[in-house]
């Protein structure tokens, strides 16, 4: 039975536990999940991952440590997931990354469509970083800030917009929701493209990177400790608590 | 419940279902086996798969009339993987395309290691089409058929050789074992590596591969029918029986 | 005098001798064609590939015996290419992998023009195995069924129209019809551009194709029997009098 | 008369100025410097990074609020780049970054030598995500930590036997020292590979930054504002004093 | 104090001198300045560079031995540039490849703005050669010659033109000046695309190409002599009395 | 009955109309040769190809104004291939970017074989450029110049041995031989690897460029204009003589 951990990397208290358990009912997968004391409301920068980072990287080793069987940062900007994987041993995936194979997998080109104008450089490194950029069709945010998804009234009509796009200019054949909060919204763009005549797989990354987690833990796979090494023994001002596995400096 | 169909891709009744069964327990997935009646005994080329594709796709539709949520083809090489993915519409998954990811997705650079000298093009040319040529360190063949890996008592030995090379030599932080049949020797592999140091994840991916399939058909999500489309109806002279869905041509 | 053999790789008996050896006069080639028993009545997707594959293989195996010194494959698609390099050591062609290396030559982007919509990811994924990927414009498919392709009174107006649109959206400087049935439509669209103030290059790939085959044969080149290699001894039920050269597995 | 801030992204108290200062004589640059009070006492991994990259951040919009014209973050793995980039509107440039492009331009492939074998995934993963992975060669770590290298006998050593490795197995032209400590080696480097008969550019990168990122306040030029997006405003717990320019979010 | 030799690679006598000193006052660096007497009176085609080619190299030749430190070849299409740097040791830039590395290094998009529609596939060829491909965004050309630039009254709209499509269209977050004679114009463009809310970092690459040029003499780094070795000695007819120093072939 | 123009690229008088002649008998192809005043007596590198461009530009020039169909110039480099292909409109083919898309047609991955090590950056460079870098194993240079392949007795013993490492070390399925002057070499590497248990495919790409050129011509096919647009009318100090068709600037 393997145990799950969630990390929300924001000090905004988004609940996730509901959600992901009505998608992975009789999965035999137990859930626990965390927050940030220190960090930042939403995460819609690299800024905001380098406010959060290190307070995302003592939740996983945390979560290792109570036992936990893998770990999933909530966040489709994967922050933190680097430094994770170097400082504990089971697997810690991320959304965005998660999502951007499973798309590669299930078409041709993909598209992502993520909440502000300022994340679309970010996805774009994204893609390079974890070898996908030729599978990239395009990035088309939304315009609408993570805080404010629940209550622009505009949300729906904005992610159609850019479904659109991306599958009519763009030519994607898979759509990837750039934001955990865009929650079941998944099936509603893939009917509306059905109508415009297109048979697109849109997808709601959190309960599928769940269910690969699980999948990893079950198999006994973890990320290669040779390319995530944890970090030397040396002195870290700041941070004198902190207590992980740490490796003789080679 | 997700009830995933495992098709054996040869005329050889190799079985997975113990083998698959004993490593997913309590992940509440129901499975179901079939195999070739025309083909080959193994598939080890592009030549096999051409004398099998055509009763690989039959099997797909079967297990999709027989109300399976998702299908996978036992078969690192994927044979017959794109023509079924255009026959049904649940999700079809080859072993090679989902390791290739998740070998992207734990390390740097991966390598794989296949059967015969023969695969190497092939392997090369699938990291190509799936999108992840940069993330693939090398293809080690070991030079076994899979009709004697069982029996060859060289087996493990070439598979450690192997394994050094692409570590060693080529770079790779992951390792696909590169044939159904080398089941059960991931683990053994990985040990072996630790003990010269190196902190290696080794891929045996079929049973990961089902567990993958199982989260799609939990999740509702499948391949683009937009990359993968019904073919239009037509004439096809010597498959007169065989009933699926076609689309109007477009 | 170079003996090229021409399959035509459907159950219908489309005939391209008399147009290829127009193309071809005083080039000292000698022609031969030949039709699938088993297989599609046109080819138009991975799953046509898939029902006809294993026929074409025999068919290349034939013309081998018969004395052909090549064999080109009459698909844009090159349904069966690779299993049938495994097969035989004359080379074999097929014009969509050629003509898109004379485009990659000839010009610094390229964009194909298909039949159906379901093709785009078809020559995406071929470009991708070519290596071509960076030269591929787009994938602008007319909307057109092969069978439909001589009585459809908007054939050439389709043609048209997808010329425009990946010379002036898409950037290509050379176009490829994408099928052996849009024959003499090369010109056509050539000039229609030209009027539009565009010198493009277009490629009717399947005399070509010939051309270079019997190029090949002339300087006793043929693919490398290291990356297309012979298959190995095995059974393979349902194909039991099958007769090619088979080499010992390694 | 540009001025050039240096970050020393270490709680320990390493002086660049000096060694810069010397090197850029007569260019008519003012330099700075700042280190850490919270991070990590060298920086090795991307843990480090996630520890210190709050401060380094914090030290860019100090800098950029006390009139400097640009920013450098002395440290080969280019620790805060990205988020310091949003932060503020002057140029910020890592070694790392910035030698990787210098040495894509003075040849053809290009190799990285760091301290730790931890590294060659992160340099791998930049290669990546700066678009130049293809100029890539290898990465080949000397095996000693930062804090080591004053100190290690066998420095020296190691770096010339890596040099060698990426210049004859792995067919580099041009090297980057892989850490702003291996200083004064650059010239060792080559004339050791001249003896070899190998006439090889050794990139000792921190003067070389420090030049450019005069050369880019020189030229009023920074970083695409649109690519690094200033942060919109948000609750930021634990960072409640850091004040600097945020964007509304869009 | 290096000196750094402009090489303006037309019979025209276009004077830089005065453009670039403005640009880099304080910056301790002497100029001079060189033309052909062979070739042709503005550079936009490969054609022009075969004609002016071989005067280059002797214009880069005779820098050297008058005590140059860096040459820069006044052209974006970087006429002469591989050839120089065969036949010097110091260092030689092109602005065009100076350019495009400093463009992503700046963002994660480039565009170039060049005068004529012929330039489009040299350009798109050049970011191949530089291993950039992957962070071109397009080509945009303004559709007016180089002769032209100084008396069409339409050449900064139309400039606004090709900017607003490359930024919009083609997703480019920097972009580049693809003229030398497009002087002064960088400015104006980042405030018409600031008016409609983008802020794009526009390069205008001689300055900043002469200021790299310096960097690289103060830093004693210049091109590998591996990757762009001395010419071997041998019969050059015509070209008699051209000395530079000649390696023994190997 | 196409005719075909050879360009030797040099001023020493090398005749390869003999050795084209006897490859390509009864294919009803003319031949004719030329040969550069201006230039230089072998072509190693791009030095040499500035010294002799404008006169292999001028000889393609007065081919297509003598009728030819087609041009080749012999040379592996293709010197002035793309200004050649600028100023004339009937086919303009180099064996060295024929040739590697011949090889990756054949294979999968290709080796090159230069006369020299200073090749190996260029060779990369043009693969880079015809956009075939994925494809290339590795250049493996003989350490034999032009002029000494007659007469070095050691010429055929050092192609094996690059040959050797280029498939043992690199990968590689396909060689090309790096020079025309290794003529009738390939089939005895063939022979060599054939005895070392591999069955290469090795390329002599002069007459099947010669062929390939007959192909164009025969298909009315050639290189885009749009992608090697005719140069603008100019001024063209020392070149005034040189007449050919040119277009206004657009």
């Amino acid at each position: 039975m393997p145990h799950v951990h969630l990390i929300v990397p924001t000090t905004t208290k988004f609940d996730f536990l509901d959600y992901v358990q009505g998608a992975i009912t009789g999965m035999d997968i137990t859930l626990s999940q965390s927050h940030l004391e220190v960090g930042t409301s939403s995460v819609e920068s690299k800024f905001d991952e380098a406010l959060g980072a290190a307070n995302i990287v003592k939740r996983a080793v945390e979560a290792e440590a109570n036992g936990a069987d893998a770990v999933v940062i909530i966040c489709m900007g994967d922050p933190g997931l680097w430094p994770a994987r170097e400082a504990v041993s089971i697997p810690v995936l991320g959304p965005g990354q998660t999502a951007m194979h499973y798309a590669a997998m299930l078409g041709q080109r993909f598209s992502i469509l993520p909440t502000l104008d300022g994340r679309q450089a970010t996805y774009i490194g994204h893609a390079r970083l974890y070898g996908l950029e030729n599978s990239l069709a395009s990035v088309r945010p939304a315009g609408i800030s993570v805080l404010d998804i629940a209550v622009n009234p505009n949300t729906k009509d904005r992610l159609f917009a850019c479904a659109e796009k991306a599958v009519f200019d763009d030519g994607a054949d898979v759509l990837i929701l750039g934001c955990g909060c865009f929650k079941n919204l998944d099936k509603e763009i893939e009917n509306h493209l059905k109508q415009k005549g297109q048979a697109i797989t849109v997808i709601d990354a959190v309960p599928l990177t769940v269910l690969t987690a699980a999948a990893l833990a079950k198999t006994q796979l973890s990320h290669s400790k040779k390319a995530f090494c944890s970090p030397p023994v040396k002195e870290r001002p700041g941070y004198e608590g902190f207590a992980f596995t740490e490796s003789p400096s080679k």
